[in-house]
């Protein structure tokens, strides 16, 4: 199985996917790419969530004439998204953009596949096959049937990836996306049995921001966990900063990559005797702009606190109208009532000087 | 490997978990047991999202004096939750609780055990041993270091099952819970290759309702994948009610279990011409009461829309200021600007009469 760390490096602008290199958060912007104002500006609100490649789509020659102006004014790789019409993708490579997600079985012959492939060749850039569930092509599906769509979308993607590699492109990324997890999932896994390309996950059309954000995690979380998965693109109908956001919450929880302050809070049961979820809730929206490898355990009661808060780099553990703050598993205060979330920020913040992130306590933001 | 068609079937209350029986969402109560009016809203509350199981707290005899009357006024069954106190056991098992959960290991003696052992096999109820990487036992984990967490949780449930395994005790339901995903996962697996009990599975501490929620999909979810687990409770600090909507979803992604309606929709891009997230929105609140199984597409283009739409039930595909819509891929109406929307419903609705589930029309929501 050719995992992340084995497969191959592949560039895209300023970013290197695959071969063990970071997994990167992708998102896709909503606004028509002809106007390049508003393209821009969601593209800088998705930068600053974190976003690190950017896909646009090129539906005509106007959108893929205004990409080198949306290139210009923004500092993530830029992806075009171009169905069927090579001379869109033509125009869009030499408007400098650093990705082409276009399915050469779908252009058209072998004059144009290869246009296509000496102009990415000459400026360097990849090419992402997408296959996706919901286009399969009606002679693979003719021949596996219904039940066996995670073998068509293999084929698929391999006859797209043999048009390729028989020009000796293998500047390639590929993608298998499906709204059911468990063929999206079994599709992936074939693929990376057979092929070592760094791959794009993702669940597509997976729902509204509640349960596609769910959705999402199963799918994507399940595929990354098992060591698949070079960068993720998250598919919810909503504001993409959304799914920049669930993106790294998603990297985050497997430890994937480390973005901002890890909150491990209890659930409260019967036990608790403080107002545990508004403390939570409280310290993650403070802690929310600071950027730094802490985790912050917020705790009800004695049974687990303190054993998961010493896990967590500080944490707070609940009793009756008070709380002890621990470090590293060691009580280093006991404070009560109001005074117990004053406490545990100035304990956070002296943390953060400890760990060397000083300069991230300006963006603690103020009590809410 | 024990996947859940090959675990042991355990009985509580009316359910029987594991042995390929329908993987069961349960929760546990906020409120003081003491409060039995409170504790028995709150069941009801979860019992109306979905809840299957229900687990309370006895940390004192008063609670568990008070299990009995809950019983009587609740529907599902109900789990006492007991640390270290035998008596509590004792008294739970008196009133009639479905199914207690104590470490075996921890409450003090064989005489101690083989007293709890006895009252549970009198009423033919099991014991859940609960395994958590915030509260390991000292000597184990000496044993094999921090980087072994997942073996110290194996060891330790080897431990406690022993306990029961020689008082001819197999009535056994067993989490491995902890708040790191990888480690739990692991752990798991160790247990599911050696061990044919059903697993309750669970991230402890996820974090607040929005980043517990991912963490929880992503955990719980690729566990699930694997084929491991027969009970699942989402801990995020937040509304209960909100653990068990969560916990539903996670089932749903992977189709464990079915319940409401699948919405399937998709992130909108350049090419979208109609609101489509208002629409799906819109869509998803009014269909929210509904339970039948029902997949509706709410999607912005014809380049997947088609395609997905195919695979649902029922789908809507917008254009420039109109939309088709399709049944298993054939277009069935095209309507425009205000009429998409009522005519979307009026077309769910026929199919919900063809599903044979014309009873649920009621629930579906005025528009909003």
């Amino acid at each position: 199985m050719f995992t992340r760390e084995k497969t191959k490096p592949v560039r895209i602008g300023k970013l290197t996917l695959g071969a063990g290199n970071p997994v990167r958060v992708q998102s896709m912007v909503q606004t028509k790419t002809t106007d390049v104002e508003a393209t821009v500006r969601q593209i800088h609100e998705l930068e600053e969530a974190g976003c690190e490649i950017i896909r646009v789509t090129a539906p005509d020659m106007e959108s893929a004439k205004a990409l080198g102006e949306i290139k210009k004014q923004i500092n993530i790789p830029l992806v075009v998204d171009i169905h069927f019409q090579y001379l869109f993708a033509l125009e869009a490579i030499k408007q400098g953009v650093d990705k082409v997600r276009i399915n050469p079985g779908n252009i058209g012959g072998k004059d144009r596949v290869e246009e296509v492939v000496r102009a990415c060749m000459k400026k360097n850039i990849p090419i992402r096959i997408g296959v996706n569930m919901g286009s399969l092509e009606k002679d693979v599906l003719a021949k596996y049937g219904k039940f066996g769509i995670a073998r068509v979308m293999l084929e698929s993607a391999t006859r797209h990836i043999k048009i390729l590699e028989k020009l000796r492109f293998h500047d390639v990324v590929v993608s298998m996306k499906g709204s059911d997890v468990t063929i999206t999932k079994e599709a992936y896994r074939l693929f990376a049995k057979r092929f070592n390309y760094p791959l794009h996950i993702g669940i597509t059309e997976a729902g509204t921001v509640w349960s596609g954000s769910i959705k999402s995690a199963v799918g994507i979380g399940s595929i990354l966990a098992e060591g698949i998965g070079d960068t993720i693109r998250v598919s919810i109908s909503g504001d993409p900063v959304e799914q920049v956001k669930v993106g790294w919450e998603i990297l985050k929880s497997l430890k994937l990559r480390q973005k901002g302050v890890e909150i491990i809070a209890c659930p409260t049961c019967g036990r608790t005797e403080i107002d545990l979820i508004e403390i939570a809730n409280k310290v993650e929206k403070m802690l929310e702009k600071v950027d730094a490898p802490l985790s912050v355990a917020v705790m009800g009661c004695v049974v687990n606190g303190p054993g998961e808060a010493s896990f967590a780099d500080i944490g707070l553990c609940g009793g009756k109208n008070q709380a002890a703050i621990f470090k590293k598993g060691k009580v280093v205060a006991v404070t009560k009532d109001e005074e117990i979330l004053p406490v545990f920020i100035n304990e956070i913040k002296k943390t953060l000087i400890e760990k060397g992130f000083k300069q991230e306590i300006k963006n603690i933001q103020k009590f809410v």
